[in-house]
């Protein structure tokens, strides 16, 4: 978190100026999950922390520069809040569960006022190429990753079948997680989140029932 | 683009007033697709297409106003492109997936230049109350009803089980279109529509395989 010593001058960054940036990002990634990345102009955002647009200058060179460091800060919570919990759960279709409950939680403790951030800026910036987008495209990617590798992990414990399609698999559970936030932030009902758990829960029984019948067929197969 | 004929006084509207009209709101429709609703701006909009803010003014009385009628106008262009040519489908299973076939239709028709209008704007405007979200969920609502009438018409006849959840189905089947939206409008790869069409096709299986079992359970029924 001390970027700014690139910051506009060639100063050594003191605590409070450190302090200061922590805070602007964190109202930047609170004011983005409602208005979007978008919206987030150096203006409006000073206005909303209550600082000059100079002060902000000094911080961020351009409205570019402060939507990537806003992407990056929003990293930071989403893996303190939903990655490294659920990194404790065994690996396989437990950690899948534990992913997707990991991330109705973070729904549900509202860590951002709005939902996912990543959900809101990455349907924001889908058609706007540029280094902001790529590294949303980034961050959605790695995020299935985590479940390509539980899902991996699964499959070589023999939890679910070589033959499941795990790509599929993947879009199909990120899909569910993904209309759910906009439920989530439009009803506001933690019921909502329940249709996510179920659709979930109904494709990892389905890859697990794969599992048995392919035990069915290799049952000389004992490891 | 002569629309500020009317600008700033109360004559009755004539032909080309009206055509106007209609010209600023199908920018104003494909302009909302890559750069937002909320982007869109009188002043943005009318240096878009080339006419003054008064001119614009004219037409709509407020940012209000003219993202409801762009919302209208949006509405019209989904209606005609997917809702008409999904009704002349058998009802069913067959509507489900003539409702899933056009809407995929409509993303690589690139009717709207960044794909489905309603998902990118339902996603920003989730977390802002106010009428134009209220009159967007309004639209998803709508959207999900088409596919719970299709489902109800397959119980009726006898295509899916009555046991099947299809609130859930409904769920899962919009999830499916919203992500891959997304995931068509970053990667521009028809390829990606695939994993929509797979997931749904599963889904409608298991509905279906459900109903076999149903029937099995009642091999007197003949009807």
């Amino acid at each position: 978190m001390n970027a700014e010593k690139d910051a506009g001058h060639s100063r050594k960054p003191r605590a409070d100026g450190l302090a200061s940036r922590h805070a602007i990002l964190d109202a930047a990634c609170k004011l983005a999950t409602t208005h979007g990345l978008e919206g987030l102009s150096i203006g409006e955002l000073a206005e909303h922390i209550g600082m000059s647009k100079s002060g902000l200058y000094a911080h961020f060179k351009s409205k570019e520069e402060l939507q990537l460091a806003t992407i990056e800060a929003a990293i930071a919570i989403f893996n303190a809040d939903v990655l490294e919990p659920a990194q404790k759960s065994r690996p396989g279709l437990a950690r899948v569960n534990a992913l997707v409950e990991a991330f109705l939680g973070h729904l549900l403790r509202r860590v951002f006022p709005a939902g996912c951030f990543f959900a809101t800026v990455a349907a924001q910036l889908a058609a706007r190429p540029g280094r902001p987008r790529d590294k949303i495209v980034g961050v959605q990617q790695s995020w299935a990753g985590e479940f390509a590798k539980a899902l991996e992990q699964a499959r070589e414990a023999g939890e679910i079948a070589a033959s499941v399609d795990r790509a599929q698999l993947v879009f199909e559970i990120m899909a569910m997680l993904f209309l759910v936030n906009f439920e989530w932030i439009v009803t506001q009902e933690p019921g909502v989140l329940d249709k996510a758990r179920a659709g979930v829960k109904r494709l990892l029984d389905e890859a697990s029932a794969g599992r048995s019948k392919a035990r069915r067929e290799r049952p000389l197969q004992t490891h």
